[in-house]
């Protein structure tokens, strides 16, 4: 098995899972696997809990880049990785790994994928989901307040204080490495269409050498 | 048969009729067909040449679009149609119409294809062609000066009467009803593998049915 990765960056708001999701869905579960770079930022347990609450998850330094690209190159060799988790609510990762096989197929999201020239070069279809800034601020609005009950001022505080910034230095001219720029994300059905009609061209390929 | 319809959009010089040669050259030729926006413009016999000279060939006023929309009309039922040419030096509709058959692919091409929102309904699939500004004039000073002979001066000051506002007001914004956005054009190997994976899905299917 020589496993295929596709990227799927686009800013936050901006649809990326919900394609993901689309695409995902589309195959069968033990062929294909979602790998998010959320999951790859960097142990802080050498930091106090007041410097870790500090950490700016919207910039590329958040990232353990290093181990990212270890488990990348691993999974494309077809081997299996100790994947790690995040805890968001203790600014550290967590302490107990995952153990992921590689799948023919392999999704891998997040808004900085496309920041690291390395990272990029290990992407077979390199895919930015395109949607504009105010669409992409409400639908964060929507679900900062209604599914994780926080207040208007501090969603747009953090938006104006790092997502944002780092929105237009890292993520927006990351999109000029992609190979397709998907408007409006996972309601373009025919984007959609054109990257599952790939996908089941790559998995009976896969098929017809297997047999 | 019901031709399937794909517009390539792309400001000049970005590259779309590499593009859409690379989708044409990978179907057999019967099977496909190029429709050209440019073939379009309107019939100006009853201007003198004197105003006929003065024709802003970039502004979507210059085309038939009551035609145009027709001609897509009719090649989607399966019916031929009498497409008119274009004489560029004369700056008026040629005399002698082109019997074309309709085909299953039907590759349509052009600056403006995706403004006029009755004739974009009418497209299968989307495509805009995205090349940055200073690629897109420097491809163009080329071709103008080395195949046609024309001086930089003249280059220039068309560009900057015509071609740029038109691609500011026009152009540009018409690249959000795109499904898809292929940045940097014919040398994109992974969109161009993409669409025509989707096309050959496509074909193969007219063959399923035809059996």
């Amino acid at each position: 098995m020589k496993p295929i990765i596709i990227g799927i960056a686009g800013g936050s708001g901006s649809g990326k899972s919900t394609v993901t999701r689309e695409i995902l869905n589309f195959i069968q579960p033990q062929r294909a696997m979602i790998l998010k770079q959320d999951n790859y930022y960097k142990d802080q347990s050498h930091l106090s809990y007041e410097k870790r609450v500090k950490t700016n998850y919207d910039h590329p330094f958040a990232f353990d880049r290093g181990l990212l690209t270890e488990h990348i190159k691993e999974l494309k060799r077809g081997h299996a990785i100790e994947m790690p988790e995040y805890d968001f609510t203790l600014h550290n990762r967590k302490e107990d790994l995952v153990h992921v096989e590689p799948r023919e197929i392999i999704l891998f999201e997040g808004i900085l994928i496309l920041v690291d020239e390395e990272i990029r070069n290990l992407l077979d279809i390199k895919i930015f989901v395109d949607t504009d800034a105010d669409v992409r601020i409400l639908r964060r609005i929507r679900r900062d307040m209604e599914e994780r009950g926080r207040s208007l001022d501090s969603v747009i505080d953090q938006y104006m204080t790092t997502v944002r910034p780092a929105h237009l230095q890292f993520v927006e001219p990351s999109k000029r490495y992609a190979d397709i720029i998907v408007p409006e994300g996972g309601s373009n059905r025919v984007a959609i269409d054109l990257l599952q009609t790939k996908i089941s061209s790559i998995l009976r390929k896969n098929d017809s050498i297997d047999q």
